[in-house]
């Protein structure tokens, strides 16, 4: 997975650690603290620090609408209401901090979620390490047909050992002539020019930290089945860490946002006749062909 | 200080509660957490959570610049060096809340600093405290005559009795009038609408919560001298906050950025004239006379 | 409306003036361009500048996702697909500056959104106009009965008198000693103290500037019908503004966001057996009697 | 330089035309539009829309501090004053739009600077040209022996011939395999997976936009001299925009950040000391050995 045998001493180190805090503490979460969760073939995900938790959302939300009884199912009440009124300052009072091992095509991916806080590994100041993203076979996919930026069927096992020896091939002969490029008994080219030689599915490593209501940003977009595969599963073990950390946000998360629906003003008039029973078609809805189909699919009905 | 009982109470339980983490935990902040530290007349502010400690920063650079052994001198010589060359990302993976009750004239002053988290009490969902702002004598001062957004000397004792009086009279006056129109036996009017009879004055409060680089940020403004009294009071409270929660941070934010002097490109060829015994002045510097009185200030020199 | 006469005279030389520009011109924008749209009493907004168009939107997603022919009905139809799927990145090519003048209690709501560069008058450099808001005797309404934050049935026209009496009485007080206590042959307290007098209806203004995924944003959350009264009459001025500016943005805005309602997991659930006449009934469907309302509400059927 | 055809006859297309605008309009920056000014072997940056001018950020400067008298000497006074005081919002009010065409490991290192809008050429949605960059000779350099992130002694003519020579190779190769891997009439690779085979030199572009203020932040680390060369040619080839679009700003900026430097407190008192010809050295004077010659060298003394 990519971890040095020094840095699985320090994890380990760290993990026998324990001090008194008076802070909101969630056992769940500490229970995963610094441990590696692997991601892709040499990536991971580990939270490395956390601040709040359930309770800091509702006492921040309480700061602002006046306070009541505290029993745990009005706090799940409030949670929910505060998540599908999208009142998203309460959820802004809880931060989390990871540390990331991910190729560099994904973070290039990652980073255009802005509101976060982030410090990567330099290749000015350090060596990279030879490590690269090699997709498993079965998520080797041809272009889908339908969608300018989707996968189709997965490739053929010829096919796919081909590219695999291709992708494998190149990273490792760059990778090769990145360490002559630096060999400082040889060329000594300068650390900020040689990386320059580097595939773009080499592994890349930071700290990425921000707050649980960008986070909820960051996962609906990511763990959505649009998104790409290798940026959902980085998506999908954060989820399971965050459902550690609030799992009354994470379950009204789930609910609200991953698996809700939103309807458009014409869409709510073609609803409206289909629970009154008027004939309604795509050509007198309004909608495009797109829109039609999309709506359609959320409902669970034939597209036809 | 506008806590109520039930706030000291509940203060006085978090604070007896104690839990393990294995997070980064910092005892002189823990000695601090909860506590309202008084600032003004009934304002104060209150540590409730954190994340993080000198050694989050070290840690984050080193992601980014490589690692290396881990004495004290060598962190502390990391931290000068982040600071000094504004290398401000690895501040960033500290973070801190604040529970603050202030004069909402103020307020207004603080929120123009964006880069943080709030949640502010709602005079929408609920009925605003009858606590105003009154300051003490010795800061009732006249309006600058040289500084068009400053103070000069304080009032004579019987102006500012009168000054004490006029403020007064008019916060309890105005006060009277908004429970007079929410009172529901009688006019009842909305919250939202009956708060805008309400002075500037009067205190509101907010959980605030922002990372270290942007907290230096706000301190470097607001802990200025230059600074309004009344937001220098709540920056010089945090500043001893941020003593005891990351201290090697906060001795290289006093060097570097509060006692620091930045000279333009004119000034330095002024000051390498200095330094040459090369007579100059302010007509033959290229400085306007404000620059150079600002410059020789900063130089200890008399401006004459 | 609160313009001063030398205002007014720089106002319509601003629009007297032309030039020959080479950027992305809205002639329909242009014609409102500096034009003060009044808002509440006294106060009003003014569009003072602007970046972008409807091309731009399509021309900053094309570098994304390629290139095609250039038909309106294709721009319009990738227009409408960018709002529905959330790429907000396009509508932050696009900028909009704003002169506003609204109260005080309404720019502290109106401030909670960070997004944006905010320049406003300083009640630390200069003496505040004496102008206040006070509600149309319409508008003073009771505070609702079951929404903890709204308002219900207005108050009968005896009662909003007595209302606008207080209001009043109490603006002018304030602000007669607010100057009593500036007068430099008297008192001559600093402004930035004698600011604190001010009542929190009191107006002030401010330059805003914020980009159109960010404007959108404002606005889908002010121009709600949920929103306080006053900070809606200033989002659907400038909802008027944005509909001259870049019509095909607003049309799609207007269609995904401010007419279009989102259903949970567990809603779709419900409107699936709507859809295939399963009995369903709150009690049955897993939502909350507020969220069942909800639903029913959105869908045009009676609650009970 | 990287423009197609198409793109060059859709920029002179561009030039050609001219609206009427009532908007602040700079002639010397109107004369730069959309023309592509070339950075690097096959990069370039173009300024393809902007908001405001010097005037904007006096206007907005005295919204807040009141108004004045209107002439020129005062503005520039008004601006330098502002830069000199770090008060940002108002050179927050102009906001410019480049297009950018730039090598990933540059994109890479600019992305950090998170206050800004991007929509970048998507590898998702559409093939990348084969466009990468090569240093020239000169540029090829040694690591730098004293500095972990720098560069040293340029490499002798062989040796970068030799470095060019790998560089251009694995570039070619790389492609070529994309090329095939992306071939529908063959393996037909899913785009978002094909491009993980490209090297970090190859070309990508993006819309940037950002506001002055930000700008300015980016400027003042970026064409500084201990940034990487490549990301510093396009820095000077915006500062060059900058200077054609806000010369009042412009000149201020360069004299109080690009061209100052700032003194620790530890620092001004050995300024002082040295200004009042007390004997002061490195041992006594409370600064590291690298402080005391970065002090030495900004003041134009011997280190020795």
């Amino acid at each position: 997975m990519g971890l040095t045998p020094e840095q699985t001493t320090e994890i380990e180190g760290a993990r026998a650690r324990s001090q008194p805090t008076r802070r909101a503490t969630v056992p769940a979460l500490e229970e995963l603290l610094f441990t590696a969760i692997p991601v892709l073939d040499h990536g991971f995900i580990r939270v490395v620090d956390y601040m709040g938790d359930d309770s800091a959302v509702v006492q921040a939300a309480r700061v602002s609408y006046g306070r009541g009884t505290r029993k745990t199912t009005e706090d799940e009440g409030l949670i929910r209401y505060l998540m599908r009124h999208h009142h998203s300052t309460p959820f802004e009072m809880c931060e989390i901090k990871y540390h990331v091992k991910l190729p560099i095509f994904i973070a290039r991916q990652w980073i255009r979620h802005r509101t976060a806080n982030v410090n990567e590994y330099s290749a000015r100041y350090s060596i990279m390490d030879q490590d690269f993203y090699l997709p498993a076979p079965e998520h080797l996919a041809r272009q889908s047909a339908d969608n300018r930026q989707g996968r189709g069927a997965a490739l053929d096992p010829a096919t796919a050992a081909r590219v695999l020896g291709l992708l494998r091939a190149d990273a490792e002969q760059t990778y090769s002539h990145y360490e002559e490029m630096l060999d400082d008994t040889g060329i000594g080219l300068a650390r900020e020019l040689a990386r320059m030689n580097l595939t773009l599915n080499s592994y890349t490593q930071w700290y990425w930290k921000t707050d649980l209501h960008n986070l909820f940003h960051f996962l609906r977009l990511r763990a959505d089945a649009h998104a790409q595969y290798e940026i959902q599963a980085y998506a999908h073990a954060m989820l399971e860490t965050v459902r550690a950390w609030v799992p009354l946000c994470h379950a009204a998360f789930c609910d609200y946002r991953l698996g809700a629906v939103t309807f458009s003003a014409k869409m709510l008039e073609v609803l409206k006749k289909l629970l009154a029973d008027t004939p309604v078609d795509q050509a007198s809805s309004g909608l495009s062909k797109r829109e039609w189909a999309e709506m359609l699919t959320a409902l669970g009905r034939p597209v036809g």
